[in-house]
């Protein structure tokens, strides 16, 4: 008798049981104001994820060795805010609950509030390392509270002063900068002082959230706000190597692939290896600490 | 001294205070469900409007002759739906207290009803004249009240029953068919009944919606749902001039025009096609009546 | 716990034992001569099957009732022909064996030869009602037995003189008209003569197989080798209903969409509504006859 | 020995001595006001031309049959549109004084004028037969005499009254069709009363120009300034037919493919298989006549 | 009473009066000899400019505090360049008259002639500093003295020997590079010695041409011919911003985006990023001198 | 009397007999198992070569002056493995025969092997340089023992232990890479070693293999599989000149382009000027050995 087609994220076949790590969509990017598409970003990179290898010749690791499992995406729904963050944090308390690290694949980056709401409820002191092109810092855009453009405001609303770590960011506006320099920690432009900042953090909880636009415009076109003079694909690689190894992550996302805007293939080729070796490595770290 | 950069739709240069008939655009698509993009339709078909002539050799009229004014388009908030909603009614009352007709263009089809709020606030009895491939009845989508799928049910809910004549239906749930046959009037796949709808609706006043997903989904590739089997340009033509011609129009949109699906352009070269020749129309129908 | 992810083409998620349709994809393009990209095929359909409606307005039937199972895409070695062949018709044989009708999705139409062998070795007397632009009788293309271009000759080596029947051709070379004039009947542009051919057929085993670029290349611009002067989709939507509803059909497939060629999406949009429609279709024609 | 590449238009391969027929390509579109790119088209035609067969199912004749020789595409500079148009007169000037019939492929459709100054040295009492959806009747744009949209003006500064027929017209200018009115003949929209023009030149040299964007922009994308409302590919490849078969045709063209805006390739297809079967039936008709 | 709608590049809204840069675009591309398209880049940057900040996080200034003029664009004649030249010129005439800086957003790089013939009418001893991947220096191209390929060519017949100086140059023909070698300074693939130049010529008026295809293809696909081996952002906009801090620079301009080949919009988000860099740089060395 | 079109490479127009270097094209991609298209790579960049100068700025020469013929595509039959490999072998071998040095470009990695057959079977002792960012050294792929992905496996089967050096491969399944280790030289990621590889090989007979992919996903996306993390093009160049500079290169490739995923063109572009750059210092270096 024929089986129904399962479909999951190249080599992340566990069982839920068994798995340290959840995967799982977040199609979503209703606030988007610029160039819409990130919705879909996780079933795009599960389709293309077979044009990938499991192995990791930087880390001489395999996927078929790692304790993955890959929900599938939610089903949320399009301009109904509220609702789609709530049905993101009642996902994810699931998963920290049965004592899991969530990892989600956005969307927009609104979509991170929904995950660090349900993670901050388990994990006290929770601190957020931020990788991304835009410091998302504004306290409403256009009038709204809940938007991409605004999302690490409303995660510090929930964490507080000096827990945010933001690296990469080269765009926003005026304002954004001058109330970060009060509440959290920006690097411009590149990764130099995370090593510091992931000794540091050495023992806390840690929620990491890497908007993929942090990247440079030409390694990764396929995002809505494409930023020139970003990092290369090795330095975020390495810097994410970083925070797998070191940091005792409890919950993570990766946001803002649009593949509509990524003819070419490159930017899902590029964030689906990113993934591959960000998961080798967490799943690496939590094995072997 | 050098004057500012003015942008307009093609030949829609007349000033606010002359003008019949009044041009904007909502950009906004938040509530769409499957592929986004409308919300750069007013702006692709302002900067692609110059490729037309003014001139219709079906008509033999020209818009040089014609009182229309191009407002430009809204700021709209994404990921607010009722506080856009708010701000198109509130633009499309001026107009319509200016005594003047409101032509919107969308966005997604939800811009409609920010429109027909003001407008029947306005207009007593008003009579609702819908073009689409959809039906767009449902209650409510994934537990939204407010989106593109439920648009004419809100319509509804303001003008009541057998006010909304629909044509060219041919997708939508089973639940919506039968929700519409009690509540709205229904013609599938094509235009045929309309002659006799028109004529009944004389001296009504009439709110004209055209879902542009009416056409084929050959000759309008760029929509966010394109549905076989839909009519031709010449069937649309012919069946907006009717309306244009014969009905007391108070208001009216053209939505759904989606350009980053419309690679060759086509899409939206037809879009302005169709709003020339029937602002053409409204424009000689209401200076000749 | 959470459950794997399992995706199948909209409101095709019955269970094996009880369904009577059995779809699946097949993977394949590795002969064809000019454009490939037909191996995205079935994946495609699949994961924009959910921007498709359940419902048919044109049957008043609705997906959620009908008998089918989605058993997913076969894994095919590309560069070996043969066994791709083999492998189509193990799975093949396997549902027919089930005594259930299987309904494949190319691929480039070679793979009809791999369901025809199993299905022809099941029913006797089997006689196929092939629509194409294409007539695709040559003996050999460069050198090759086994290609796109030699199926329905290879088809012919299995079923015999007078058994298939093509309707829609428009392309092809000079001798493969000629030999096709002893061996097998073609309608040339349209489907003229279909009526009679499934009156004629009545009772007997038919093989359906459909190259969808028999449609007019505007439709249907997504495909290999697009030619115009096709049917429009309504003829076609038309035509493969009369097959459902009056021929015995034993086996069928669709053939020769190829995304990379459909960049705005309606060809995919296209198929998609004439799967949901034949499969209403067939799944009413077995449980009411 | 190895010899080297030689490219032609699929089954175009006869010595010049031998041809009764001659192609060229004029690639320019220095004068294009809108979207350019017909540059491109006779080198993708011809590269493209290899996916289509060299027989015709529509009249049952066959490319290897015709006497047609392929000079390949002139070298023309851009920016300097009297040079360029000198280039084409003087190719074109020895074709016909060599006995034979010129088909340019554009390019933007001022080429044509380039063509129409040899033809018409050579034949007295030129008529012209003209299918476009632009009039392309200005006496200047912008200022320049010389464009695509001043062509048809030019060419009658060269032929005079009353010596031009244009079908299938859609779109000018107000003043266009006026002055057309009184210089040439106009059908719009469709070839209605082709079969009398036919009838009346008997016996007359005709050149006859054809501007692809005639076809609906649906069927034809691939162009400049597409244009809703268009005729199908069988009502221009029946015209185009009739004129092949009825008219004394001493030169011809096909012009304003552009493959920068064909992203799926039908209108590359499309313009071949008219040439295709343009070419079988001119050939044919010199040879019986 | 709505006003008409004023689309200017984003945080350039100052009065023609108060502004100290007036950017205007010149969309012309008639000699393009490759790929066309530069003519859509002024539209698309300032349609585009929206999804950028005003705000610079390299410079920690402000657009909303400069005082940039937008002027639109010129409407030029294609297919005539002498007359779109003079059109150039005599709108920077204008400009350089009222003791503004011109900075015109092309357009292919033949545009600069029009307007360094303005520049240079006002300004005696001008030197002109080059950003190219291409030498330009061609005394005729395929017979025509006006095209992009002979623009500083043309440049040099009005300011002479030894006043151009070119950076990043890697393509030409043999000839030109010999001829750059008696008349003007080239360095080639880099950036090398700029800083030497931008010293030596402290005091003189500098004309400032940046062909933005001396960017690396892959962070700026989007142009007619672009050139592997080049500068990436950061280096241009730090060479960029070394004229504008040191150099007295009189006209300028940014030529060569070419949307149609900008399928990502990366290429249009750098040129505008490049843009505003450049226009703080510019503004804030004039304030401040 | 007209002359046939001949095409060619920019600059490779010598006759056969005076030729050192013959280049062809291998259009073939049937085992291709991800994106296929490199099919089309050979007649793209022939068509694309137009847009590059003949002289380099590099080496201060110029392909005017070098030997190479062009000797146009194979005709290759799809979906017959051995078949293709058979025709490129009696092709090349008739090259090698003729004492001059195959360049073939593919076409997918395993044309690699036909060619390898011919010149292994004339020069003893042959040893493979092959950059990649695939090790390519499976023994079956899904079954198959011809693919691209088992090559260079295939290519071992000839020449045996010790003789194949790669560089750049940063893609491959784990038992590749242990199987790798035992019986070829890998160095992943990048160049280093390749001078003491170049040294070593001295007075060796060399076969040099090119897989594009071996370049960044940024500056290369159109290729099947594109990978992050790969090399620059100036690094690429460099390595390719000291390969053509220093080993006695007897045949050699450049594969895996694929026009279909190189939207922008920035691929071709960027092949094209690695093969000028690696043809003139090949052409030089056996011209003043
Ligand atoms: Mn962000
Ligand atoms: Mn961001
Ligand atoms: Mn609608
Ligand atoms: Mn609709
Ligand atoms: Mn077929
Ligand atoms: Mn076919
Ligand atoms: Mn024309
Ligand atoms: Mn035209
Ligand atoms: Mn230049
Ligand atoms: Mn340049
Ligand atoms: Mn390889
Ligand atoms: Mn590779």
């Amino acid at each position: 008798m024929l089986k129904k087609n399962i479909e999951t994220f190249l080599g992340c076949d566990r069982e839920y049981d068994e798995a340290k790590i959840v995967l799982f969509g977040a199609p979503f990017d209703s606030t988007t104001s610029y160039r819409p598409g990130t919705r879909f970003a996780s079933r795009t990179m599960r389709a293309e994820s077979y044009g990938l290898e499991t192995f990791s010749p930087y880390l001489d690791l395999d996927l078929e060795d790692a304790y993955v499992f890959d929900g599938g995406d939610l089903e949320l729904p399009f301009g109904s805010v509220e609702n789609a963050l709530k049905d993101i944090e009642d996902f994810t308390r699931q998963i920290v609950n049965d004592g899991k690290i969530p990892l989600m694949i956005g969307g927009e980056h609104l979509v991170t509030l929904g995950s660090v709401r349900a993670v901050a409820e388990k994990y006290d002191d929770l601190h957020v390392i931020h990788f991304d092109a835009h410091a998302d810092l504004r306290d409403d855009y256009l009038g709204a509270k809940l938007s991409h453009a605004t999302v690490l405001h409303r995660v510090w609303d929930i964490v507080g002063d000096n827990k945010i770590y933001q690296f990469g960011i080269r765009s926003g506006e005026r304002a954004e900068f001058a109330w970060g320099k009060e509440h959290v920690q920006t690097r411009r432009f590149d990764f130099v002082g995370l090593e510091d900042v992931v000794e540091k953090l050495k023992g806390k909880s840690v929620y990491f959230t890497v908007d993929l636009d942090v990247l440079d415009a030409a390694v990764f076109p396929g995002t809505g706000t494409p930023e020139a003079g970003g990092v290369s694909f090795d330095e975020l690689r390495r810097a994410m190597n970083l925070v797998a190894n070191k940091c005792n992550v409890v919950g993570c996302d990766m946001v803002e692939l649009s593949p509509p805007y990524d003819q070419s293939g490159i930017s899902t080729a590029t964030a689906l290896k990113l993934l591959r070796e960000y998961l080798l490595a967490l799943d690496y770290n939590i094995n072997n600490k």
